[in-house]
């Protein structure tokens, strides 16, 4: 990618994600309110610095088909909070046992199993609050929610979880669980941003679907290219430690495929992303860029 | 209490009881589903026969108002659903650490930590999908999820919960903490869920504060007397740990008031929500009498 386009696409970025940690600032209780201890923790991992990518893709995808802005932030904080929320306990001992995320001590290593638990639940409470609260029609927002609950619960992230524990460790690489696994653990929020983002614009069913497709294209990709860089990224850039998934025996796609095939689907995801967005023709030069940046990052 | 209301009372309990159970068995996964391990868990503690009385006390409260019984009945599951996810979590080894609950063996130690907590979290979203789906006008929906997530996010349950492990081992006994503590961690959902009923049944604004007031009282007489069971309680009839309050140095009512003080202040808070409950005639029979359960029960 050129140098210009990547100059705006990080501008962008920067600006949306400030945009998003206003809203989350003050929607959630200060850090010295009572009890203190469970808000420092909260803010701890949500404000380490994070890519905010739901968010943002989220935001880009709402600007193709309206301007009225206040209608998406809130639903722009609440992936972001169910995001962190899942962080957090993704690191506990009882999880994968990490101690570094977005680049700072885990949030249980600071406070304590307990305090990171409670500060976990907590922003997985404040995504639904923050949903019942967007500035949209209440049956849009009884949709969002059924959608949000099926998606992010037992019919979505929490089984791609426990799919992901119970292939631990297994040695035959199982291409079916994988995808999965993925899809649970990671396409499905992606494609729930992009989903909501048309829903609060108003997109025609067309371009709901269209989108859609989009951002199951771009969360594989994304997660593939997560499974590459636990392998040969760099644990600095990432803000996590690297190679567990190996030690782990993480069903994943570097296992399951080798790294150059692994590539090749990734590329291959962001590609056909690229080629619809590009229906949308200028307006959409950002969402390809951030495609290109999925695909090349190193972080 | 004389024998035969008893016997009303325990039969109402046990149909009201059934009729949430099949509420929450429809609502619910099956446990042969994929992947089987978590819905498993999930059902392991839901269904382990606790006393459903959140969802009684609302079913009793709305049937004061309405005869719509379907617009009660997501809801009455939205509380258990969420008080089942409390008690997962609590006895974790990280929080209360206990191995045995409602008479059984805790979810950790049959499914492993790791399994219950996922169990534990997709409880406490399916709580919100289930009153997402509830039989009721979308702003009433969006008003009722608006209020859950401030009573058990941070704002409640969460804050009290932090409290709680906070205040352990502290020497001094501390009424406004005590205070804080039972009312976030106990008495919120109890008075929510006959906010609820209210709300639901279309109650008269006058009404729902009234009835508000009785659950703030027969919340804090509820756990004045969990804490005196602790104890003094049949750890068989209780189907839990005793004991543990004393030894993990909890701020209880008996260690802050002494036994003798706790009884009467407990029988203070019933004799109080007797008499306004008196104020709603013959059809209140069942939760008057449900009042003086809550104070004399062994389990």
């Amino acid at each position: 990618m050129a140098e210009k386009p990547r100059i705006a696409l990080k501008k962008d970025i920067k600006d949306k994600k400030e945009w998003v940690n206003i809203v989350l600032d003050r929607f959630l209780p200060r850090k010295d309110e009572y009890p203190k201890e469970i808000h420092k923790a909260m803010r701890h991992t949500l404000f380490a610095g994070g890519k905010r990518l739901r968010p943002y893709l989220m935001i880009r995808t709402f600007l193709l088909f309206s301007k009225e802005v206040e209608r998406i932030s809130y639903l722009a904080a609440a992936t972001e909070l169910l995001h962190t929320y899942s962080l957090i306990q993704d690191d506990l001992p009882e999880i994968d046992n990490d101690d570094i995320r977005r680049g700072r001590q885990a949030c249980h290593i600071v406070y304590g199993n307990n305090v990171a638990l409670l500060a976990s639940d907590a922003l997985l409470v404040s995504a639904f609050e923050v949903l019942s609260h967007a500035k949209l029609e209440d049956a849009l927002k009884i949709k969002l929610i059924k959608e949000f609950s099926a998606d992010m619960g037992i019919g979505g992230l929490l089984a791609g979880q426990m799919e992901d524990i119970d292939c631990e460790g297994m040695a035959k690489p199982d291409k079916k669980k994988l995808t999965y696994i993925h899809n649970n653990k990671t396409a499905k929020l992606i494609k729930l941003s992009i989903r909501f983002a048309c829903y609060a614009a108003g997109a025609p069913e067309k371009e709901v679907q269209k989108m859609e497709k989009i951002g199951a294209k771009l969360g594989m990709a994304f997660q593939i290219v997560d499974d590459i860089l636990d392998v040969e990224g760099s644990a600095g850039m990432m803000g996590k430690t690297l190679g567990k998934d190996a030690i782990q025996g993480k069903m994943t796609f570097p296992a399951v495929y080798g790294l150059e095939k692994s590539r090749e689907m990734a590329e291959k995801y962001v590609q056909e992303s690229i080629k619809l967005l590009s229906t949308y023709g200028r307006k959409a030069d950002l969402l390809i860029q951030l495609s290109d940046f999925i695909l090349t990052r190193k972080f």
